[in-house]
């Protein structure tokens, strides 16, 4: 069925494959009256294109994103805005062996199962390269976000074994650093950690984290649609996360009540984050979300990323002959999926919120009381 | 918005508070011709009980469900299957003191947020109580699941520090356990640790593991409706979870590609597991998914469930009147919310993966061209 | 697949057969804090009863609503809200023989070709007693539109050769009269005919009519969600109806376009069904409806009503043995639908309305801005 | 909200804007493996293209389609299938004027009205060249259900006061006249007709009609999602269509039960349409569906389609600055809209059918035991 559509009231079609003639997105329900132009996309698009550093592929694809509809006089007019990418690098030529075997941890070999063929091509729509359409029509709902005051913000937090160091935070790094990483000497280490898997033709895994801030208090809905619920399918969507966690994830196992409780309390001076009602909380190990609805607090969440399968050793695999065989994987691959994958889920982050910020504005009857008798 | 509606073909929409007259599911899209009875739901809710062993609330509820429509002569229609519960246990006394403020770890503050007010009685509808519906839903989810050879079993994996050792494998013990541990030796140890915190006054937080056999391979759809990532979504909503996990999870990010990659064979016998392609893994880091769609081996995820947000223990607040204050919870509380989880996660799993199988029957051109030449 | 659930923000789900133990809908999606008593909705569902007179069926059902779900303290949590109404009546030993045949006009044959069987009792699903979930929910709608300052008034406008005279206009009428005639002279004439339809073992078709009033200006969304587009879909829902008109509906196909266009003006002084924008239309030949999108002008919609098929004049058709045999339908039936569906297209016209003006909230930039600001 | 998507399974997202640079439509669910060109979809769009007769537009748009995604090696993948035509005769200058005034009929003002703003050249997102990213989309739909077996057909009924004639009925006339009426005379008689409309600067209404073959009972689900509701919402969703009519239509609120039942036989021996059942109905004003599901007759709708709004006679309306003022519309307008939306309807209800079809492969838990035992 249909898997490339993606919102309840903010949604987003995203289509093409790795080697064909383009890919995109198609923006529906975007509020009119957004300025929006091609440069407002493009920055985030930079943000995953593949860089020059020793740590990622070679293969160069200029991304420009064209706006073929939905603006008018530079802004939104309330329908679909079409972006398109036209993949300007592709050489199919390159994949033609690999049209008769699976790749270990590729999507080939799930692929033939559903469809009963694939489009072999630099992986088809399974290529990370699918990120693109996600990421430009995630710059439209992170350029309304900020509109309303909420910043979202992805970085690596880790890369195999080396993690940051909070104490070392420097935000400008996540835009400088061939890792994404917010922390200089990290960054360092990573990328000789890095240099080490690929002289073992080998690949490493790592951790991104996302910290929401401004989002009030009231987003996200009960039950099936909870906020996390919904921010854990975004973002396990994303080709090679295999676990998501939202603020203390995976460490609320081991924890007790007592350490796991957020106190409440009204601060005696106003604090950072601190909702309209006044209330803040001492810690944060909900990472900004109560019963499936933001409590006013940074939402944290972290995603984490398998290495590259595509790995320069030989491995074993079968080919469709029925033969068990030994292949090694050529071509341009990077040692690490971590770093272009921080821009597409602050993208996820970003469409996941701003649906359920639409969808809550409908949550009271004084609202639609309100609304209806002030026009 | 409507947040308690899941799924696209069998779609269930649960309802009903902790507190209110009665709970339900209403289960629109089930095929028609599947025998059904009370009894195979009943069976289902049993599990997710309140129990009388030492570590369970004392609250006693039957339960009892009861179908309203959408069986004739015993079995499905294919029409909507409504099924009730009346709560009988309620004593709405108990709440009057929680409604002038705020429990850390519960829902009680984002309610208000949202809705300007909330049902405190015994949680309302962001109690655990909501989850009878999901099981019942989820019921015949599993019996037709049982009847395509697919199998769900969820259990939990750890309770605090203590967790199941493989080699002591007794699925038997998930039923008959208190900790629903597959491992009786491990019960006991958490049943120890468990009247420990309880002497505390305080919770433990724990894992549930769930594992699928016999899905076949092509199940799930690419990018956003990556069978991952529903299951995620699945998991994630139910209240208490803060991480999932596919596979090897959140191992993936400190593992290399050499170590994660799973290489295919063709065995020389059949092995269990092995799809009808003939072809197998040696391994399964994946857990079962690759690129979003099952591979043929085993669906393996894990939920990460907070301890007990009620706790005995005092606790700092706050209340509606602005004042910064100290509460001690009463009533009845369970010290683990996972030994009745475990059976909503084998709903929430099964609900999402009839949902993608139904969903897999429109994948290829000649299987509709089967289906209406067939006829 | 799932058929019974409708709307995107203010979702609703029915369930229930004629012959079952009970029919029901749940509301998801209801925004919070508003009152809402049984009592609310039994005053819609006593309008869709079976009534005393001669031209209707002499089945009684109480249809006695229960709110199971969803209120507290009188008012709308936001969270579902269950609505059951146990049916008392049925007797299904009237039904053993309709089991064996295809009743001409019915869904009895199409129910077994699509599902293999099929709940003969009263029609099981597809009886027209299905609507009795499709109004209690709509009750809801009705009560918040009201609220808004929206209006929606549906009658009868003709039955058979017997229409209205918009001279006799008397709205007291629609809900004192047998017919629903807003005409007490036609509603009397009506009567009689269908009488002598009912002597003839006949039965008899008519039209709905539907008007709405105080709808703003720019509610429904472009292409696929135009307003008129869903209000179709909605009312040709309704079982029994065979064509969906908008304003001057089939008679545009005759028209010329200086006929048909309404022109805008600006009055003088305020008129009725002016908009904020102080634009009205001279005429309405497009039924409030432009480019899918309200006018601010009165919404005019009419569906028109097969005749009842259960006649009493024998009919020919098959049994399921393969034989051509002759039938006489017994029971209770009414010689004529339309009174009856009269308070269904009602629902069904509120229903797709509080939706669209729901999705209108989010239309704007500007709205989002302003709603984000000012909590 | 997101207006320009549509289906379940088969789910279509059109964009694009007269006077944009483009217009399209993403599909997604396509089944794998359907052997598409861009011829297959070419020969649609050229049916909708403005012809050159006296009765059409003298725009001359090539609306030559580019497949950008979803195919390989000639067959579709399974993934979104990305079309796009590019707009090349758009004269923006041409539309200056229109920017300041509403034109009756038109949707200007309720866009305005919706969004604050509207793209005022050609229309927008609101012109009738919107329908190309349908008509494209559908050409996929109508070959899928080629393959199946199922013919869609479309023509003009009527055009003002000219009928076509069943006796003369010629199907070839539909692709070689400019009404595309299936009778050459009435198609005389039509462009006479038109030709005096424009002579009094007016413009005319009409009728479209749909026949559909093949369709085997049983498609279409209950309640909400019958098939003549979705089709209802579908081709009302056609810009300009103002009622939707199945079968008999409009007609039966003025039969009787005994003239408006389809009476069932088994015929003797086999007849065109009868089902797999062997049963067959001796009359058709049902229009092939009963209790919204198909019963395996040919299916019957039809469209009444308002006279086109933009006539050069001079008109009453408003402008923005608050004034009454007199308009004469210029530029390029057809005097009918109904041939160039004959493929309209006909696509419209090829999506809407397929996707019914898609969904009716669950219907049964038998075709869910057989399709995962085969496979």
């Amino acid at each position: 069925m249909a898997g490339s559509i993606l919102g309840t009231i903010f949604k987003i079609t995203t289509w093409g494959e790795s080697h064909g003639k383009a890919l995109g997105a198609v923006v529906d329900g975007c509020p009119a009256g957004l300025s929006l132009t091609e440069e407002d996309i493009q920055i985030y698009l930079d943000r995953r294109k593949p860089g020059q550093s020793a740590i990622a592929t070679p293969r160069k694809e200029s991304d420009q994103v064209e706006i073929l509809s939905g603006i008018f006089e530079g802004k939104t007019t309330g329908t679909p805005i079409s972006l398109m990418i036209r993949n300007t690098s592709q050489k199919s030529s390159d994949y033609s062996e690999i049209a008769s075997y699976y790749r270990p941890g590729h999507a080939d070999y799930t692929y033939d199962a559903k469809y009963g063929f694939r489009d072999y091509t630099g992986g088809g729509r399974s290529s990370g390269r699918e990120t693109a359409g996600r990421v430009a029509a995630g710059a439209i709902a992170l350029k309304i976000l900020h509109e309303l005051g909420i910043s979202v913000m992805a970085y690596t937090r880790s890369i195999g074994p080396v993690s940051i160091a909070p104490a070392r935070f420097d935000q400008s790094a996540i835009y400088e650093t061939a890792t994404c990483m917010p922390d200089r000497k990290a960054d360092e280490q990573a990328a000789a950690y890095l240099k080490e898997c690929m002289m073992k033709k080998d690949s490493s895994g790592g951790v991104i984290e996302c910290v929401v801030k401004g989002l009030p208090a009231g987003i996200g809905d009960p039950v099936f649609e909870k906020l996390d619920a919904n921010l854990a399918k975004a973002v396990m969507s994303v080709g090679a996360v295999k676990a998501v966690e939202i603020g203390d994830g995976a460490m609320v196992s081991r924890a007790s009540g007592s350490e796991n409780n957020d106190a409440f309390y009204y601060p005696e001076h106003d604090v950072i984050g601190i909702d309209e009602s006044g209330i803040a909380k001492k810690t944060n190990h909900a990472g900004g979300i109560l019963g499936g609805i933001s409590d006013g607090a940074d939402l944290i969440l972290r995603a984490h990323i398998k290495p590259t399968p595509s790995i320069f050793m030989e491995q074993d695999t079968v080919n469709k002959n029925g033969e068990n065989i030994k292949i090694a994987i050529k071509g341009r691959h990077d040692p690490v999926i971590v770093p272009r994958a921080v821009v597409v889920v602050e993208a996820m982050t970003a469409l996941t919120l701003l649906d359920a910020c639409m969808l809550n504005m409908t949550a009271r009857i004084d609202y639609l009381k309100q609304f209806y008798s002030l026009r």
